[in-house]
């Protein structure tokens, strides 16, 4: 097994550019890579839901972190993705990956399928051990409809299995538990808890966690490492000044109406168009079947840009 | 495009046999495709929720239908799902299943991801145009976690996007519903409703389904047949008799402590547990992460089959 | 205790007529009693969902039973809703409605707080002690939140707590095991289940059921008295088209907009709308806060009830 | 209208002590505000959740409130909830607290029914009107089961029909949107947001909550005025702390076996059961069906005050 690495700070779930015709475009995806490093990321995550791993090919999934890996250039660690519904697949996703040079992978609990805690626990186990690779669980309980109960987390950061915790959750009470037995056993050093909450990054660092991954990072790294920043050296006004201004930031989310696509398609595409109008991307494109954005909205999202002043007014 | 096939009577989803160390036991699913034919099956359901089908890989996958379309040798239709997460890997599963042989693909509406009902009906047209197989829609919340919209099955069936529907929601006010307006609109003789309820096979036919997929019906195929029989001759008293004592052999499922395993794992291993204790199957092994039936268990399954008079008391 | 009522055939969920100020109109629910009398109801259901109970205060709730056995007059037994948070509320509601002269009380679980079967049990055990009027359990997920467990049910009609259940689940495979088990423990003489699934009522006849409670009952309470009356005589064909008629009539209850209003103001106010064109009641008023159904829904009811040759065309 | 009083600071949710035989302790009740006030509280807030105002008769519901204002003796205001199912009832509710005394009325969205935004924005002004008093929204959709819209939240800020918030949602993503919304329509001075997360109160605080009401600050009330002084004098590594120590305590709401009891028999009981033991009120009954704490979890519950501090060990 590698070194573990153990991330901190802020990680941007990188969006995945797509051409016209839906192929991964990867010279935006470079380019991506040097917006987010040049806003200070720490590390990055190749293949989250922010990425539309789901609605990739394996194919284009191995393309992405090849992308990454190069781009990275060891620069900072990457994070992969191996979202997949059980045991089986997943193992497929984690081998491709870690062969095209992925530092730390990233896995959620079974979906599709319901699952007991026992069958969670030796999920996690066995994507461990195919690999070696520090391995992160993603609870993300609005995509995989079931949470992972904190006892298993413990259970596996006690035996090694897992590095850390990406907790997209939204459920803070429960984190709270999870950081107090952490840090009650001795774990929270080398535990990672990473929050996945992009509207309340400052909160969960100043509960405890050690990073924030966060969609709209793609849009504004910088301000999130400012954000990570100002916590870490406990300016927390300053944090939750830079964190209200990303609340009104992320309304560009909101910039579709939505009685006309999912969730997923409007708050991807507002992070697409975003990064082409911000220039670093090519097209804003989203994946089949999620609606496109439609001029309107891509107005609406330059108005939001505007605002925030990322873009001259 | 081939000739349209309309599934109906009843349709086995078919559990896939694996040996001890994980691999689809391609002897024993032949054995098993001959015990449902023998059963009287009308069609064949490979790579359904209850063949493990998101817990097996694309290749096994591949395996499966391969294995399926050479057992039923052209006696019968063989209809294969192509579940998983969204358009771009669906289509995929699709082009797959058709070069293998099969009749009729059967998917799901996207799942992770959030779907709104325009982008669920052009997934659906694109999986359509994708083969030009006949393309049956599966709906299943329970694991999907969205339900089907009625009008968007009105048009897709209006349009000849789809040639039916397994409906294992267990909503049959919805489903009662959608069969009166297919009625209305002179589309219930092409569109095939199939009810994926193995309790209440009975009463989804009294209101007009065509057929049923019941996963228990892999233990007892003859009985769903005489169901279904019966159901189509009018004989209601007799169908209800079947299937009060399909509903009591089914408590199989339970065998297992539910505080131990997950539902699937309960319910998926009963099933395999029965076909071994029946000579069908060399193995009642199920999949990763699923926990096995224990010892006791196959005891309580055994008892079962005797009650029900498949095995001698 | 009174000898037991157990109830069966067709039992409206009497709506509440309100003034347009909001006062129980007592002269149009005598109208309405007379009206389900008139259509062949077996027995009076006051104080359902239906009846709006949750949005009247006390004093109302007992002018409807008081209304309701008035209006009644011995000809059938009188069923009157309990709906309240918790025991100690809902012995209160048992008291009244008994000294009023309600034949059978219909309680549902615990709702608002979290409940354990255990505590449910004994919920349903301190309300049928409280009175000794038979109990009819009212399993009604969608608006109490958990389901009542079949072992619950099944320990309770063996115990004799409860005479029976009304099933507003729309889960019919639990249904279904639920009464193959009374059956097996010969209990299904004495214990009656009644569906609340207005469009599926024909379907919970064929497997067992007793009764049917459905709201558009009071609109066209002849045809569920058909219904009813072919499925006891075995002429399921003529029990589906019945049934099939009034899936379309059911339609009204879509008449306004969905995005302007709560189901319930729509189905309700529907349902009132369209007692209102029949010349039974005098008001279509809803309770507060629901918003009133606008006139070309109105108008939309007429068309429903003419297409349903309930109003002349 | 009487001045508003806009709630700020510790607030605790108090318990209703209850005599064996299930009657309001007014006693106990008396000794619980002197406990609290002791500890700090800046208001009293009865018939909350954790008041088990659900399971009180309207009668005991009065007792309560009389003796609530009666304790507080001005010294502090006092806060009622009016929780109903509909408008009808809550209004009840409302006048008989205004009558006895309440400074602030605390009401949920209906409940039991659906409901539509217009109508839950409808419910609270007539609430509103018809006491004149202050008017807190109490957003709880684990008991609700609807949450409230930020943007009816911010309407009712907008036209004064509320004077705050208590977010009892766990969700603090929408928390944070409505905050920002707040201050950027000036409406934060007069709009109060009190956080019902106990195990979080330091987060909320952090971004923008006015207060905090925790169940567990009947046991330790101190501790939530030191966590609440600490956050408005910008020491948040001390409120971190002190939150931290709290979350360890409030593990005294697992004592009891969580397949033996409803989660509110466990959390209520756990936190009479202390009181009891602190001396603070005589008995630990809950009411009516909830299980109760056997000795066993009392004697854990000791062991946890011990530990924090709260008994001698």
């Amino acid at each position: 097994m590698r070194p573990t690495v153990r991330p901190t700070g802020f990680i941007p779930p990188l969006c995945t550019p797509l051409t016209p015709d839906g192929a991964v475009d990867t010279r935006s995806l470079h380019r991506l890579v040097e917006h987010v490093l040049d806003g200070g990321a720490s590390a990055l995550f190749a293949l989250g839901t922010c990425g539309e791993a789901v609605f990739l090919t394996d194919e284009q999934r191995r393309t992405v972190v090849r992308t990454a890996v190069e781009a990275a250039g060891g620069r900072v660690p990457v994070l992969a993705g191996v979202i997949d519904t059980t045991t089986p697949r997943v193992l497929e996703r984690a081998r491709e990956a870690a062969g095209l040079g992925a530092d730390v992978l990233v896995a959620t609990a079974p979906f599709y399928t319901d699952t007991h805690p026992a069958e969670t626990a030796d999920h996690f186990r066995r994507v461990r051990a195919e690999t070696g690779l520090p391995l992160l669980a993603y609870d993300i309980p609005s995509r995989v409809h079931t949470k992972l109960p904190p006892a298993v987390l413990l259970e596996l950061a006690e035996d090694r299995t897992l590095v850390g915790l990406k907790d997209s959750s939204g459920d803070l009470d429960t984190l709270r538990h999870l950081l107090v037995a952490l840090r009650r056993r001795g774990l929270d050093r080398r535990f990672s808890v990473l929050t996945g909450s992009e509207l309340t990054a400052d909160a969960a660092l100043l509960i405890g966690a050690d990073g924030v991954v966060a969609g709209l990072g793609n849009v504004d790294p910088a301000a999130y490492t400012r954000l990570h920043t100002h916590a870490t050296a406990g300016r927390w006004p300053e944090a939750v000044t830079e964190q209200n201004r990303l609340t009104t930031l992320q309304t560009l989310t909101r910039a579709a109406d939505p009685a006309t696509m999912s969730g997923t398609a409007a708050a991807v595409g507002a992070y697409k168009a975003a990064l082409e109008l911000l220039g670093v991307i090519d097209c804003r494109a989203t994946a089949t079947p999620l609606r496109p954005l439609p001029q309107e909205s891509v107005e609406e999202v330059r108005r939001r840009l505007e605002e925030g002043g990322l873009l001259p007014g």
